[in-house]
């Protein structure tokens, strides 16, 4: 992690953000005014304006030892451009605000901006304000990331209805079972020492945890498509969890079938290797970044066509509760939320 | 600091964003949806949208021996509702993120959202979102401000012209002599032990450094009066810092008359037993949240009747440079940013 490197003291604040923002390009016709003033100035017109922000912070939603910078800048990207995308909107703009302690050096930062630019230019997004700040300890990012949206066709967590088809996108469970990966290497590396780890057989796991991807793809195909979720949202705690929301807002129930459920190949090896239930892993296994969303039924033979999508069981009435149909057996076995919580 | 309460663990991560976030009523026709979703959605029709974002991070920017948190809540929305006033424009909306410890409890919290909400009431701004978070030490807080304005009456830093009149609000050096008075206060109390502070006599500093207000009413009163600032900037970093901002994204000059520099008897008083230069603290003290701005000479006869403005200076010519004009002998001292820096 320490590296020799410039000091940031050595730019000072104003020389810090000139460095780190002085080769954006704004490629949005919204942005109208980027880095440089008190405020961005965006231009909406007749759209409507989505706001939505995330606060990571080191040691708590990463870990230095095995999340390298630009991975980490990607990811910072990411996990809000999925909660616009997650309206059924378009990502447009962010701001990134960072706070550094001292052993941060201007390389680093450098690298962490590589990935901030890089998910920036993937996603048609300008970054267009921040702050930058010094810290006591470890490195802190927020993010803000504002889209573009109309009501007809934003897709909140309020508007799923009886008989409607429940789809996920992608696969469930990696990014967790990545994380795992992880933090068993960096036991061994910590006990043992100096020994390279070895994740042969697992690269898409710790791609999936280190750097995921918002399914904006999804949205423009159900666009495409003239598909409008009736009810949507982004797999950042978990499936049950996310569903469970959906659910609540939208005063409906739900049927979920076990053998549905998108699961990985490494996924499912490595939850057996580690003697985990795959299951939980899918359900409860956080970070993922797929899309949960509700279609009504007439939807069901153009959703089958997407690659991507899996419909995964139906919304039903409130008064039926919210359930896990196991494979084989048939048990319903009810949903409850064990997401990740960075407050327990 | 420390002291009993209910665990934060208690209400775990949705508890609390329920809990702090309940009682929200949006008061803005632009907040479509607040609080709830992966976004809030606002509608800012054929307006121009204007977002800017703090990080506010404990030992940094704030010491919690002596900032009480409804005021460090009210303080951490002022200064971003002062950057949408400094582009002459109106605030609209705020995000909320923040990361805590363990050490904070859930009625410090409520009285840090106390501020919050008190804020946003004073300036009619809806609490639209945020993300809460565990931290590993201390408390962090990111916000985030979305407001309104048009193309015809933004001001940006880039466009005083020769000859306009540089006018500043309110008075400056305040909110720096506040922070030394605390600062003093602390290192007695650490001495001493036990001891009540005695701040008699210097009360406005205080409220100058722990609860500053943004110009808002400053921008209403042109607003009422037809005048739109050539440029403008609200003073973090202190007046020399600032003004040197405009000159070089004007690529124009300026005089200020030392004799002019609005400044409070308390500040004056307090810098004479400690010592200090007056004009050094008036210059390049930070976080008075005031307005720095040019208008065309024109407008001298209407601005002169507005009670919060005072003008102090001119532009020129780039070639002439950034110069002071001292009282009495009449020296022309170049200016220098000497602001706050968070990263020195």
């Amino acid at each position: 992690m320490e590296k020799k490197g410039t000091p940031l003291s050595e730019l000072g604040e104003f020389g810090l953000i000139d460095h780190l923002t002085n080769a954006i390009k704004l490629q949005n016709d919204s942005s109208q005014l980027g880095v440089g003033d008190d405020a961005a100035v965006l231009n909406y017109k007749n759209k409507k304006v989505l706001v939505t922000t995330d606060l990571l912070l080191e040691g708590i939603h990463f870990n230095m030892v095995y999340t390298p910078l630009k991975h980490l800048g990607y990811k910072a990207v990411v996990v809000n451009i999925s909660d616009i995308v997650a309206m059924n909107a378009i990502p447009k703009q962010i701001t990134v605000s960072i706070g550094v302690s001292a052993r941060y050096t201007v390389e680093m930062l450098d690298e962490l901006y590589d990935g901030i630019r890089l998910a920036c230019e993937v996603y048609a997004v300008d970054l267009v304000g921040g702050d930058t700040s010094s810290s006591l300890t470890g490195l802190t990012i927020s993010i803000t990331c504002v889209g573009e949206g109309d009501d007809e066709t934003l897709s909140y967590r309020n508007g799923a209805k009886d008989t409607d088809l429940i789809c996920v996108t992608g696969d469930l469970g990696s990014a967790f079972m990545g994380l795992q990966l992880l933090e068993r290497e960096q036991k061994v590396l910590k006990e043992v020492g100096g020994v390279q780890p070895d994740f042969a057989g697992f690269e898409y796991l710790l791609q999936r945890q280190l750097k995921p991807e918002a399914r904006l793809d999804v949205v423009k195909s159900l666009r495409d498509k003239n598909i409008i979720p009736t009810s949507m949202i982004d797999i950042s705690d978990g499936l049950s969890s996310e569903l469970l929301h959906i659910c609540k807002q939208s005063r409906v129930g739900c049927r979920i079938y076990e053998e549905r459920i998108p699961v990985d190949f490494q996924t499912a090896k490595l939850a057996e290797e580690f003697n985990m239930n795959l299951i939980t892993a899918a359900l409860n296994g956080g970070e993922d970044y797929e899309l949960l969303f509700s279609v009504p039924l007439k939807y069901h033979d153009e959703i089958i066509k997407l690659p991507q999508v899996r419909i995964i069981g139906h919304i039903t009435d409130e008064s039926k509760g919210a359930f896990m149909i196991t494979r084989g057996d048939e048990t319903e076995i009810e949903l409850v939320a064990q997401g990740w919580n960075g407050l327990g």
